[in-house]
């Protein structure tokens, strides 16, 4: 896909990753697009604010998009690469691409995604690498919980 | 794992699927069970009563046993074999064992996380086979929106 699209999409991921920082949250943030570039739904890691560990950002922007009757042609933009919770998602569902902002901090299931058909966009954003790196060092239990470790 | 024991926490399950049924929804159910044989959360499937498309019947169950440290130990109880997406799921936070009513109508992940290292207890419920053989029979629509194809 084009890289300025890609990258204007992370942007609503990233703003929803701050609004998730700004409410004392984990710092990922992730949209939901349809196949004509409409945003179908956004939403970010509410473990700490709802006490929902079943809410990553994926889930979340999934849930904010509603039922869908496909989503065949949809990408899940997301700052950080997907665990296997959200990968799963997306293989389940169909979503055709996955755009990531980075996969530094954390590797999860994209090359998973990638062998099964999913396009994969990996954006290696600077800011995304800050928000987790900053948050995991002062929080790494709540990093470890969020991702089972 | 004792087979009188697993049958007793499918009757969770199959208590959730039965009431999502009468509910309208899409007849399967889940429960989390602690190491200590605790429950832990149950839930059952929550698209067509809530629009929720991110509520199966395990992230229901997940989410209902709200935030914990670990799963170690813990076990999924659910009435049909596992979605790449609850599968996901089950990988990402370490769940230990997962109790399966039925594979017949649908066959998930479960293989899967059973090279991954989870313990797979499949049952082979007539009860949750007919279920689900019945809800897809007059409801092909709404199955195949819910599991993506």
């Amino acid at each position: 896909m084009d890289q300025t699209e890609a990258r204007g999409w992370l942007g609503t991921a990233l703003a929803e990753a701050r609004a998730g920082l700004g409410e004392g949250g984990i710092p990922i943030g992730a949209a939901l697009y349809g196949a004509d570039g409409s945003l179908l739904g956004r939403g970010h890691n509410r473990r700490v604010q709802d006490g929902d560990p079943s809410m990553h950002a994926e889930t979340a922007a999934f849930r904010a998009a509603g039922r869908q009757r496909s989503y065949r042609g949809t990408t899940m933009v997301t700052t950080l690469s997907p665990c296997w919770y959200c990968s799963g998602l997306v293989r389940q569902f169909g979503i055709s691409r996955v755009v990531i902002g980075e996969a530094v901090t954390f590797h999860g299931g994209h090359d998973w995604l990638a062998e099964h058909g999913v396009e994969i966009v990996l954006l290696d954003d600077p800011e995304c690498v800050d928000l987790m790196r900053t948050f995991i060092k002062h929080h790494p239990d709540l990093w470890n919980e969020d991702i089972g470790e």
